[in-house]
């Protein structure tokens, strides 16, 4: 197939490209590094060096023969996209191209403006460059598990069927995201599936996990291939900031209780998602929704498995409860649906002792990058707006390192 | 109490304001003329003649004493609208200051942006701006009946109880807008039902239905106060127009079937809703949801009360069932709930034949303003691409006139 991948140099869509072009797809990658731009930005840098994009993609050339097309620019210029379209005329068009990191969106109204903004645009863009260039286009567009917040019932897969007073029908299933960034994917999901309504669109929204790792087979075939991983407050996922903590023996920073549960994946199944996605597109008019994790943890479980795999490293890995910096429910039921990608076909990685060892492994190796001022959370959703632009220290490598 | 009026020269803003001014709010103004500039721009004007808004202000302070202060600016302009509230200090904010026309947001893709990010970040910075400098004060913002679209259950009034898989919850009511103005609203009510969360800020979200009338008692008080009067297929609402239509005898033009049901509200009934939720303030965190309108009707049912109506008058109205130039359900189940204002003290104006021979004697009186090139929709919604550049007719008047 023919596959476009909006955000294609950030962690997800780097791994997917890859992944797709290793598979036989005709792929080609849209990026205007507004992620490396807000490393700069914020300070930090992730903890695998990364190359830049044209020399990550001439090495692939290089080990692979097969070429991934880049063209620069952003979705949130329709003249661009739109001309993407028409040249590339894909089969199919995945769209990471989003501000992906819920801290980000709360530092101010600024940022939060900007999220909404950058998101919301970008995706109707997309719906209209759809529409008008390549209607039959399949839409995989990435949405989240925390689109639907912590209700007191099973999550469904996007829909839920509603009997009230005697009546019934099958609605959108009701959102209640928890910070603007979420928000701005709730506002797409609603975009899309009306989208879908009016113009016959195909799409599917993929309500993926927090996610995982950074080792896939493809990106694993040469050092100039390696992905992010982000261990920062802002762009950093839980998981592999506590390896990157263990790793330099900082204490595990638990938010609150760290009851807070959610669904959780490896980027290995990311990317297998992904082209079960493409290779079974939704119908013509069909907004489709997959809840795409394979496994539910809550921020403390996490947090005694990475303590426990560090020991083994001869690490010593406390845990410390600091205060949470988000308005979260810090104990919450929690069981989501996440059945129709398997029956796709997906069999899922679990997060079993080797998948942490191959982390702290990760994180160990590049410990001398490791910045541990960035650890902790200075974004504050309870207060409208929060420093982020003077840096807490400015000092040399801290007394944990080597 | 002092009540700040977003959006204050628009159709139902201006009523507000005027009644709350009546009733002995101290009231200020907030526009920028928007709404004035998309009539330019699509070649429309209101049925009625409206003055300049410091012409209608300074006739008000002559007839009644009271100044009502103008504020001119752009909600979208954080600065501007923090300095408002700054200056200001109101107990309570309006919110109408949006692009409120579905159609509006149908013509292209530059209009489905403009209106979502008009829309989205004008309410984004007034819940910062109320945060930042007036977090007691009470929001009372307009959203749409629209924003539920049409479920084959019940509606209520912003949250449900959903009873599954043996636990419950109350969960925001599931949404299925029909345009990307009415999907501007959902994003509205997300992003403030999130704010009341993690700030504690006292929010009024009015699902308001469809609003029929023109005349109140303080825009009666003298032709320079008086209102406008949209019968356009862009910014007219379907009772208006029909009432234009019959007075120049021109079919009475109904979508598709007409058994589309919506909730609708006098002019005289919003003012009143208004003033109840301001004197009724949300609590602290609380988001209220009310479903402001009285009634429901048939597109089908409210062309026969016109048409009978009009007998009256001597006017012939035939019915004209024309393509539905949008993508919604023509015959469908629809009961909306809509008690929490009357609980609150709202006494309904019911749509009687007195209120249909008033609205004729406003269009009879005005039918040489009538331009019925306006009357038919050249705004499809399986179209992403609309021309309003172009006008249908630049000729004089029509045979209909007198």
């Amino acid at each position: 197939m023919k596959i476009t991948v909006l955000g294609g140099d950030g962690y997800c869509g780097w791994a997917t490209a890859l992944y797709l072009s290793k598979r036989g797809h005709v792929v080609s990658i849209v990026d205007n590094f507004a992620r490396r731009q807000w490393d700069h930005e914020l300070g930090v840098q992730t903890l695998t060096p990364i190359l830049p994009l044209t020399d990550r993609l001439r090495t692939w050339k290089a080990l692979t023969g097969t070429e991934i097309d880049l063209l620069v620019g952003d979705v949130t210029d329709y003249e661009f996209l739109s001309s993407v379209l028409q040249r590339v005329q894909p089969d199919a068009v995945v769209h990471f191209a989003e501000q992906r990191a819920a801290p980000y969106s709360m530092i101010d109204r600024k940022h939060a403006v900007f999220t909404q903004v950058n998101n919301v645009v970008g995706t109707l863009n997309l719906l209209f460059a759809i529409r008008e260039v390549v209607p039959e286009c399949h839409l995989v567009k990435l949405g989240t598990m925390g689109e639907y917040g912590t209700p007191n019932i099973d999550i469904e897969e996007g829909y839920i069927q509603i009997e009230h007073n005697g009546r019934r029908d099958i609605l959108p299933y009701p959102k209640q995201p928890g910070s603007f960034y979420h928000l701005s994917k709730v506002h797409d999901s609603h975009n899309i599936m009306f989208a879908c309504r009016i113009w016959n669109l195909r799409a599917t929204d993929l309500n993926q996990g927090v996610v995982y790792g950074t080792l896939t087979d493809e990106v694993g075939l040469d050092e100039a291939l390696i992905n992010r991983f982000d261990y920062d407050e802002v762009f950093g996922t839980v998981l592999n900031r506590f390896c990157v903590e263990a790793a330099v023996e900082h204490p595990l920073t638990v938010y609150g209780k760290g009851g807070q549960t959610r669904g959780y994946i490896d980027i290995r199944d990311t990317v297998r998602c992904i082209e079960l996605a493409c290779l079974n597109p939704a119908d013509p008019g069909e907004c489709r929704v997959y809840n795409q994790f394979t496994e539910q943890f809550s921020v403390l479980e996490l947090a005694r498995l990475v303590q426990s795999a560090a020991a083994h490293f001869g690490l010593k890995a406390a845990i410390d409860h600091i205060p949470d910096p988000r308005v979260e429910k810090e104990e919450h039921y929690y069981n989501a649906k996440h059945s129709k990608l398997v029956d796709l076909g997906l069999r899922p990685h679990m997060l079993s002792d080797s998948v942490i060892d191959s982390l702290l492994n990760v994180a160990t190796r590049y410990r001398d990058r490791v910045d541990e001022s960035l650890f902790l959370p200075r974004i504050d959703w309870r207060k409208a707006r929060n420093d982020r632009q003077t840096r807490p220290t400015l000092v040399g490598p801290t007394s944990h390192r080597g």
